[in-house]
């Protein structure tokens, strides 16, 4: 097997819980720098700013980035620019048209760009798909709530424009239930509740449309205490598929199935190593497209001022 | 020549204003049927309902959709379904994901499917790509600046979700902006101004960047008084392009360039014809794509109430 060197640009909270282990775990990729201006990780190479890695090692062929949103084009269009295959963390960029920008810029240079949604690895993803295959579908329903404080603690960003607040992790749900869906959707009504000191919002309910009358809801919610759900609930004409834990487990007719996979980062990986070996891309910008589609179609609502630590509520 | 049946859908302002007398002109269509609730116009058989029409009149090949974004696309879907070739009023939908449906359903039935974007066929559009096609792009600047009142008087659904407020006339300028720009565009910060009384932007300031360190910058307001101002102003490394009055007037370096183009609704009808004849469609979704990116990146601010008559303000 070749082992290709890669840097991960980024060094917050997801690339400790997740890269950095599944990059480990992988015989496909060595991690050979890290870019964080905070300091990267004990005993690998870190450089300041990406443009200052790219420069100083154009040995390395793959760049992981997991910083935030907004800032991810100017790195991986840079990154693209300089030869490398790209990996980008979701969602693939702060907005629809740099994605189809770096798409074609990763085709005209002849390079990988994996949009990662790591969700449609949850482990019970594949099962998920390929048992609601042919079937027909008569609702679906998406909860997916948690505790802000809990799983973004400080993170600043996903309450500024961009940060899409709690599209952040219901943006995973999106992506979960386009893979494992035999049939499209389409947003046909939104509400968003945007606290009244935050330029994100913190809860979403969606409805959409699919074939023959079929209507979806979700229900996104960061204002959830007392143990996140995250699920989501099929009906067939025969019987009910149900997601929980991300996606993690699957339970058809509440009895829970079987399901053997490697996991999310680990696939994401796998995948990623699969697609520079074939000079092949991936990028899916329908769950983005959703996002977008529902702050534009949309109804905003102001609701109660959100505070990181509910002391300082007056 | 064929002359081709054709059903318009929607009798509305810009039905009365543009479509009728277009479509009167056009030899390759006759006017064979309107769809209204409120009444067709005479001459013309017309019915309630576009499920009503279609039943009645399976010998009419088009359908022209001129109603409001939100009700179009299950009467596009609707006929497309019953075999009609579609023509979609700008914005061809209410969200990102139901146009690329309609996109791939046009491509299943072999029928044609044209989104429309009637800034683009503006008197001096195409001379304005022509003279921009391989020029250096220094900056762009956009002013789009209208008076609600007097363009939209009494149509409450743009201020509804989905009616997109002051970017149903700012997205005209985006859709002439993508065609005349060698370059491609990405939205990188907005702001959009939302009065406190209603569910839509009555203005919006957007960012985008291009190649190169390129910086556009848009600017669409609705309360603009004392006569609109609709136009995009483009420096070169040689020259300043500018189109006013919407496109219909091109000027270099201040002197105006003589133009000569059919007129934007009678250049729409023309080329629907000529799809129709090829087998082919023509959507593209990038005016919308920029609209629904600055929803979900811009900063959403609150502004003084809005009120049709302004004797209403208290």
């Amino acid at each position: 097997m070749t082992v290709t060197d890669i840097a991960l640009v980024g060094i917050g909270k997801i690339a400790r819980d997740q890269h950095i282990p599944s990059i480990a775990a992988d015989p496909a990729f060595y991690l050979a720098a890290t870019v964080s201006g905070s300091g990267g990780i004990v005993g690998v190479e870190n450089h300041a700013e990406i443009g200052a890695m790219l420069a100083a090692r154009p040995d390395i062929p793959a760049v992981s980035l997991t910083m935030p949103p907004v800032p991810r084009f100017a790195a991986a269009s840079a990154a693209l620019g300089a030869g490398r295959h790209v990996m980008l963390e979701k969602p693939p960029g702060a907005s629809i048209a740099e994605v189809l920008k770096l798409e074609r810029q990763a085709r005209a240079a002849g390079k990988t760009l994996f949009a990662t949604w790591h969700s449609r690895h949850a482990e019970a993803a594949d099962a998920a798909r390929d048992w609601l295959a042919g079937k027909a579908i008569r609702a679906v329903r998406v909860d997916w709530k948690e505790d802000v404080r809990k799983w973004h603690p400080g993170q600043d960003w996903i309450w500024q424009p961009g940060g899409l607040g709690v599209f952040d992790p219901g943006i995973n749900a999106l992506s979960l239930l386009s893979k494992i869906l035999p049939v499209s959707l389409h947003l046909t009504g939104a509400t968003l509740s945007f606290p009244e000191n935050r330029a994100a919002p913190i809860a979403a309910d969606l409805t959409f449309a699919g074939p023959d009358g079929l209507r979806a809801e979700a229900v996104f919610d960061w204002r959830q205490e007392g143990g996140e759900i995250w699920q989501i609930e099929i009906e067939t004409d025969s019987s009910t598929l149900k997601l929980t834990e991300g996606g993690a487990r699957l339970h058809v007719d509440g009895a829970e199935q079987s399901v053997e996979a490697p996991g999310e980062y680990p696939s994401l990986y796998r995948r990623f190593a699969e697609l520079i070996e074939a000079g092949q891309s991936d990028v899916d910008v329908e769950p983005l497209v959703h996002v977008a589609d529902a702050f534009m179609l949309g109804r905003h609502i102001a609701v109660a001022a959100f505070h990181d630590d509910p002391q300082e509520i007056s």
